[in-house]
Parts: structure tokens; C-alpha cells; sequence
């Protein structure tokens, strides 16, 4: 766990610059290849002439396994290991993968006079030219992607140490039918965000959407970061907060992507919370029809909830979200960094979305939730990253099994109607999100008993760490008849009707429940009248 | 084929509203119950008794199969024959299909003393609830609908007769995975269009959209089909042609369906050419992130093109169709009756639409216009509605093929690139879109021809066709250089890469071809210096 692993072609320079960053970080460096000749007592070359390729293939698998066990070493990898999909797969599991790459005649340079390489057959240049096209489509896959020509190592080994995250990057596939993606978490993500870049646009245009609160530092340096890789990128500021999500902004990105010259072939980034994410997410589901985007949360709400999913939405005024799309993102990436400047309350109302999760979905992270909320809210790094990889990984797995809100999907929104509802009759801005999701977890929990459908144990063990999160601590004023009128017109009603999610257990729950309007009232009323 | 096929529960009238109708209508009638009757010699019970209801199943299947081969006859189908699915695919194939409707009290009461009906056991009342569910969900996929509790035989004859199509229903599955849906083609429209309505809305709200052109009368008429059959709808106008492609129109559009109360569970209709269907169906698309849309479409080009496959656009300051979405209708009616008044030259236009289809996609097709472009030009219903439904058929299963413009779907863009760069360097609105999709069809021929996809006798057929239509008659004075820039701005370019769609055969054609600049400036050069 932890590793890094340094993956490239042959003479790409993956032993001279891993033991370089080994020592700069003060970290153990595995060179696979070597482990191998030591296990085998005998040269890869000969393993080649003995075992054949399948032979040193198997080894190689064998030895990297063991080697992954590590924790927070550099391993460098044979310039083959990677190309097994089950070896990559362990490769990129919860370690940094750093792939070097070196022009064809820079490595040609190099390799002159190496005649210990099996491979290098009929001569150096053929052997490149064959086999680096299929190599290099694995290795920019990569998390960080180093261009080594006409650089030292020392220069490169510190490049790479400034990029590396400081946790293990949990990686987590959102597996929607024909539109499947990852999720990575983790800190310092602008390296692995512009490789992931590279990959996508293959020469395309880039668009940055960010707001008025991010676009300096954050916006600038994402974008000189991908100036530097080569990537020809724009940024475009829209207003903070709610204040984005107008036709007028959306317009507004449309002229910015035709200035940026996006045609299909482009890409749009959306960095900022929830309102970022969905204005821009909105412009690339529509740009040409839809093109490809990045989300890239920067508050603890949208990395739990609104980066995940493809929901991209504006606000008309006839209401919030009225126009939207669902269109998935080719990808996510939730960098904890930006938690470390998030307002207390902002942190602490993102919290209802968390402890949703859990409660719907996961009766182990509840209880992990139980015992470790105190670490949670006090920020510790592990704690942050334990609880967006679980709550990212119970919304992947919902949203993979229903992309488009027909059925299961619909548990996401436990505690949501009413929620929804509080907001719209506060007035939106007046309570916060997540709160208004927690008051409205307590009537849905409520209802939920009252239906005979869980315990009220399960209830209290929802209070309690909703309380302990400091969700309750004010009771809304409402008017209960306001309230409930508001629920009629949710837009998740379908021909008036509105479909209940109601908790069965912890770690359970059960969506399109009918409830009769006494119940309603009565849980309002129990839940609004302390 | 063209018959009426009468369908409903036992008691529902068929036989006596099948005679009444098929009196006022000069045609023949055929009691399917009788003829099964005197085929066997015994009745209908005495069948059932001795051969079960599998035994009087298939005598219907066989029977009524003969009968679906008359023209233009009035069929009255036994209340079970619709059941069986094959049966109700013969049943549509061509014909027109009507159910008639009344409430089970009344439906009791007419069958009360009917003792010769093996169905109706333990007794009539609880025959009626346990069969009509299954049998109305059936009913309910008719063409017209025909509500006939306390209303006369006669009566509800004229209102079939004032509602049946003049032609034999064409209709074409659209099989896109996961939005199956389907195109009707005929003519006098309203009625099955209204049937349509009831069978998708199921009590949720309905907004039609139209344009000014449009609103009076046939806006108006239709929303009165529409408040008849019980629906709740609403009418929205936006601007005729072009100007409603604006995104002040699409925020209009937007809070006319928050005013109709148009929910998750509402429909939208466009009624109008490509430009209605366009704004309205992008609308749809992203409306509470897309709700269900009929397209009806009212002109040639709408009928054969922009109303199959999805694609919803509008117009921004940077460019045509610049924002947009595949949304697939869940349903198309082509009413014929709109294209009697459509102008002259806008009807010549649209042919190229159709001569296109014909060309990369069905010889047998670009045979038949060789032969009858004479009828088609004079507007002979016939003719157009083969026409129209070859063109529906090719781009239905273009579509169903390649939803999402992925690959072969680039085919029936031919024409297409040089026609949008035409209408961009001449200024939109100067050329017809069809008249400029012909030049750019002269101008892929002959790319086509150069780079030896195909014989010059191929670009020669295409030509006479284009003529004979009109198309080729008045050529553009263009500014090459200018037109070679535009082609560089597509939208369907890819990263600056623009991709050919050329002919090969009559009925052939290939996508994806890349083409250099010197044989594109060579076949522009052919075309626009006479």
C-alpha cells in the first residue's frame, strides 16, 4: 500500500531515478528486475533463454505481488510487467503509479550498448519501434506521466516527489452501462489530474469552469499545470455559489467553449463544489451534443454526492434543477486538500450526506461512523479519506445499477424530499443543504417507524450521529402546511404522486413507499413541534 | 391491407358499430366470430366446449389472418383476438385499428342475458374485472380510441369515419436500444396522435408546442382532440422559422412547462418542421432532465429527417446547433395532410433529403425515384408516402444502429459538410438547407468519383435525380476559400479533423474517409465553376 511505482519502457530510467527518489523520500526501493535475478540466481537475460517469455512473464507477476506488499516503498517495475492487466490492476491498487517516458531515439541513445535485454531484438531501434506504441497506451495511464529527455535524475526524482499524494489514492470504479469511469481520491491530485488530461484530449481543446472563490490560486495553477503538459487550455470563471446556475452563465460557458475552440474532441474540467459541477456539467452534456468532462470537487458535499452520478442541472425560476442532463463524467477526482479550507459548517452539513449513505447502504460504515465521527469531524486525513471512499463507493455502486433514475437509485434521496422541501419554504440559502437532509432524515426516519418499518433504535442510532455532527442543533421555524404543499410539487413527483424512502434497518432502505398524508403530518409535526 | 379493425371487450359494440361503419363507408364488413362460426359449423360456445380456448384461439389466428387480407374492409376482431401478439402485429400492419371503450357497469349491462359467451363464467360482473385489465392495456396501443357509453351506433360510426387516415397506415419501429419507439405515417393525424396521448400521459400534464404559423388552426385543433380526450394540456407558440432556435425561446419553453404543471410524469409535443422540433425536443431532453416528447412533424424535411433519431439542437452567437441532445421522442406521427400546403420550393428542397437517403442506402429506392420523382414532385399521396416511408425506414435503422453518432450514423451527413458550409458562407437563411445539402451532395459525388469510390455513372444518376427535383438549378456564387474555412469549423469535426462520407454504389456509401485538401479544393472547384 502506499507504493510507488515507477512503470516505463526500457532504459526510460526507472532504477537510476527510483533509487534516487527512495533516498530523497527515505522510503526502501525495490528494483523488480533485480529481485527477480536474485530469486532466480540467474540474469533475465538467461530466465529469457531458459524459461522463454512466459517463463520471466510468470516470475515477474509472482515478484511484483510480493513486492506491493510494501508499505510506502518505490518499486520500480520491469518495462513489461505492467501490460498483464491483473498485474496492473495490483499495481494501481491504493499506490501512486508513475509512468517515465522518454522520446524513441532518446531511448535508443540510452539502450545503445545493452545487449543483457532479451527484447532488444533484431536490433535496439526496431525493438522500440514494435513494441513502445502498445507499451506507451498502458503506461499513459499512469497517475503522474514524467517526460525525461534531456533531464537528470535528481531533477526528476524531485519533480516526482512535489507530485506524489500523501495518502494511498483510493481509485473507485463508477461502472454505468457504456459510460464507465473512475473516481480517484486523494491529496495533491494536479499531477494525476492533468496525466488523466493528456489522456483524454488527445489534441483537443480545454475548457476550465471554475468560480470567483477557486479560480486563484487553484484555477491558475491547475492551468499552468496543463500548459506545461502540453494541453491547450482555457479557463472561464462563473459567479460563486448558487448565483451560477443561470441560463445567463450557461450561455456564458457555451461562448467560452467556442472561444476555447472545444469541438468534440475536447474536454471540459469543471473544478468547484456542487454548483460548479452542475452548471458546467450541464455545458458539456449539451456542448455538440455532449462532450467529455472532468469533475473535480473541491467541498466534501459535491465529492460524496454531486460529482457522482452524471446529474447536471441549472435553476430556472420556476424552480432549482428544473433543466439538467444526466451525462457521466469520463471522470472524478476528489482532492481532500481542498477539505482542509472548507468552513466549518459547510464540513459539518456535508456530513448529512455522509451519514445518509451509510445508513441506506452500509450497516459496517455506520458502525464506523459510531466510532469515528470525533476523528471525522476533527478532519484527521485517514478518517476523511475512509469516509469519502465508502460514501463514493455506495453512490457509484446505486448509480451503476440505475444511471438514470428509474428505480433503486431513488434511495439516494433518502431524507431529500423533505429536505428539498424546507429549503424551498425557508427560502434556498436561508438553511444549508446538508442540514436541511438531516431535519429531513429525522421526519423520513420518523415515518419510517411510525410505517412499522424499522425500529426505532435504528432512529436513535441516526439522531445520535446526526447530533454528534452538530446537524440538529436548531430546529427550523416552518409552517407545517407550507411544508407540505412544497412536497406536492417536488420534481421528483411523477403525476402528483410522491414515492417515499423509508429505512428498514441500519444499512437499509426501501424507495417508492406510498405514505398516507396523517402519517406525513404527524412526523412533521413530531419532528418540527420539539 | 387499409382495413379498420374493430377491437374491444365483449359488449363493447364491434359488431354493431362495425356494421353501422362499414355501411357509411361503402366497404365490406367481416364479423370474425361469425365467419369462425360458420367455418366450423357450430358456434362459438359450442367451439369452446369441445376444442378448449386453445382450439378457438387458433381458428381466430387462422381466420382472422385471412380477413386482414381483404382492402379497405371493416373487420370486427373477437374480444381475445388482439391478445396474442402475432395477431396484433397483423392487426396493425397497415391497417387502422380502433377500440372501442366502455366503463364495466356498462359493459355489464349490455351483457346481461348473453348466455352464448363461454368467457363470461362464474357470471358477468367477475368476468368483466378479471379480464378487462390485461385485454385494456392491449386496447389501449389502438390507433382511435372511441369512448361509447350512452352514445348510438350511428353517431360513433361518423366519429370513426371523420377520424380514419385516407391511406393505409405506415409504421416503422425505431429500435433504438433502450428508447424503442415508433414512426406512424398517414394522413388525418389527430385522432391516433390523441390515442397516442392518452396511452403515454396517464393522467400527468401535456404541453404542446408550436409555432406561429402553426398555432391556428392546427394548434388549436389539436389541443381540443386533446382537452376531448380528457388530457390536461397547455399550448405553447414560439416563433416561426429560425428565430425560435434561440435560448430565450428554450427559457420560454421552460417556464411555459413549469405553468402547464409539466412533470416527470408529462408529455411534450412538438408540433411543427425541424426548427419546432429542434427547440421543443431539446427542451424535453433537458427538462427536469428529460421527460417524454412526441414529434409531429409538418413539413417534407422534418417528415424524412429531423424528427427520427433524437438529435434536439439550438443556435448560438457562435454557431447552428451548437448546444443540444440526443433525446429519442416516444413516438413520431407524419401527418401527410401538412405537406398539401408546404411551398413549392420548400417541398423541392426536402426531396434532396430523400434522394440522399435513397442514395447510401437502397438501390431498389434510387430505382423507384427514377421512375416516379414525376408523381412525387406532383404530390400524388401514393408517392409520398412510399417516399416518406423509405426515408423513415433508412434513417430508422441508421439510428437504431448507432444512436449516438458514433460510426455509421455519419452516413446520412452526406451532403451534409459542404451543404452547412454553403449555408454558413452564404449566410443561413440565403439557401434552403436542402437545395445547399444537394450541392453538397454534387460536390461528395465527385470526391466520391476522384478518389475512385465510385463510377461517374453513380454521380450521374444523382445528378438527374437532383435536377429533376429542382435542385441543381440556380448555382451558388461562393467564395472557395471561404467555403474551405467553414468546412475546417464543423462540428462534426474532431480535433480539427474532418472526416468524408463518400458514395461507392447506388445505395452505398462509406463514412470516415479521410480526404486531402488539394482533391477537396479540386472537387469544389468542379462544382461551383460552371
Amino acid at each position: 500500500m502506499n507504493n510507488v511505482v515507477l512503470v516505463g519502457f526500457m532504459g526510460s530510467g526507472k532504477t537510476t531515478v527510483g533509487r534516487e527518489l527512495a533516498d530523497r523520500l527515505q522510503r526502501s526501493f525495490v528494483d523488480l528486475d533485480r529481485e527477480i535475478e536474485a530469486d532466480a540466481g540467474r540474469s533475465i537475460a538467461e530466465i529469457f533463454a531458459l524459461e522463454g517469455e512466459a517463463g520471466l512473464r510468470q516470475r515477474e507477476g509472482r515478484r511484483l505481488e510480493r513486492a506491493l506488499q510494501e508499505e510506502g516503498a518505490v518499486i520500480a517495475a520491469g518495462g513489461g510487467a505492467p501490460l498483464a492487466d491483473a498485474n496492473w490492476q495490483r499495481i494501481r491498487d491504493g499506490n501512486t503509479v508513475v509512468a517515465l517516458m522518454a522520446e524513441p531515439a532518446e531511448l535508443q541513445r540510452r539502450l545503445s550498448g545493452s545487449n543483457g535485454r532479451p527484447l532488444l531484438q533484431p536490433d535496439t531501434g526496431t525493438a522500440i519501434a514494435s513494441l513502445l506504441p502498445a507499451r506507451m497506451s498502458r503506461y499513459l495511464e499512469a497517475d503522474l506521466l514524467v517526460q525525461t529527455d534531456d533531464r537528470q535524475p535528481a531533477a526528476l526524482a524531485a519533480e516526482i516527489a512535489r507530485q506524489l499524494p500523501s495518502v494511498p489514492l483510493r481509485r473507485i470504479a463508477i461502472e454505468v452501462p457504456g459510460a464507465g469511469h473512475e473516481a480517484v481520491i486523494g491529496t495533491n491530485l494536479t499531477g494525476p489530474i492533468t496525466s488523466g488530461m493528456v489522456r483524454l484530449t488527445d489534441g483537443g481543446a480545454v475548457l476550465l469552469v471554475t468560480d470567483a472563490h477557486l479560480d486563484k490560486p487553484h484555477g491558475s495553477r491547475m492551468l499552468e499545470a496543463f500548459a506545461a503538459a502540453g494541453l491547450r487550455a482555457s479557463m472561464h470563471v462563473v459567479p460563486a455559489g448558487e448565483a451560477a446556475k443561470g441560463l445567463e452563465v450557461l450561455a456564458a460557458i457555451y461562448e467560452a467553449l467556442a472561444s476555447a475552440g472545444v469541438d468534440r474532441g475536447g474536454v471540459l474540467v469543471a473544478l468547484g463544489g456542487g454548483t460548479v459541477g452542475d452548471v458546467a456539467g450541464f455545458a458539456a452534456a449539451t456542448w455538440m451534443r455532449g462532450i467529455r468532462y472532468l469533475q473535480i470537487p473541491t467541498t466534501l458535499l459535491a465529492m460524496v454526492d454531486s460529482s457522482i452520478g452524471g446529474k447536471t442541472a441549472i435553476n430556472l425560476a420556476a424552480g432549482k434543477n428544473l433543466a439538467g442532463a444526466v451525462h457521466q463524467p469520463a471522470g472524478i477526482f476528489a482532492d481532500l486538500d481542498y477539505l482542509r479550507t472548507l468552513p466549518e459548517p459547510d464540513y459539518r452539513a456535508s456530513l448529512a450526506e455522509v451519514i445518509k449513505a451509510a445508513l441506506i447502504a452500509d450497516r459496517a460504515f455506520v458502525e464506523w461512523l459510531q466510532n469515528n465521527l470525533t476523528a471525522l469531524l476533527r478532519r484527521e486525513p485517514d478518517a476523511i479519506l475512509h469516509a469519502v471512499g465508502r460514501a463514493v463507493l455506495i453512490k457509484a455502486r446505486v448509480v451503476a445499477a440505475d444511471p438514470r433514475e428509474t428505480g433503486e437509485r431513488a434511495l439516494l434521496n433518502y431524507g431529500h424530499t423533505v429536505g428539498h422541501a424546507l429549503e424551498r419554504s425557508l427560502g434556498f440559502g436561508t438553511i444549508r443543504h446538508g442540514t436541511a437532509v438531516a431535519w429531513g432524515m429525522e421526519v423520513a426516519a420518523e415515518v419510517s417507524c411510525m410505517l412499522g418499518s424499522c425500529t426505532s433504535e435504528v432512529a436513535r442510532v441516526q439522531r445520535e450521529l446526526l447530533l454528534e455532527a452538530g446537524l440538529l442543533a436548531h430546529r427550523p421555524v416552518v409552517d407545517r402546511s407550507a411544508l407540505l404543499e412544497s412536497l406536492r410539487h417536488d420534481k421528483k413527483s411523477r403525476s402528483g404522486t410522491l414515492r417515499w424512502i423509508v429505512l428498514r434497518d441500519l444499512g437499509r432502505a426501501d424507495y417508492g413507499v406510498t405514505v398516507d398524508a396523517p402519517t406525513v403530518t404527524a412526523a412533521l409535526d413530531r419532528v418540527f413541534s420539539g
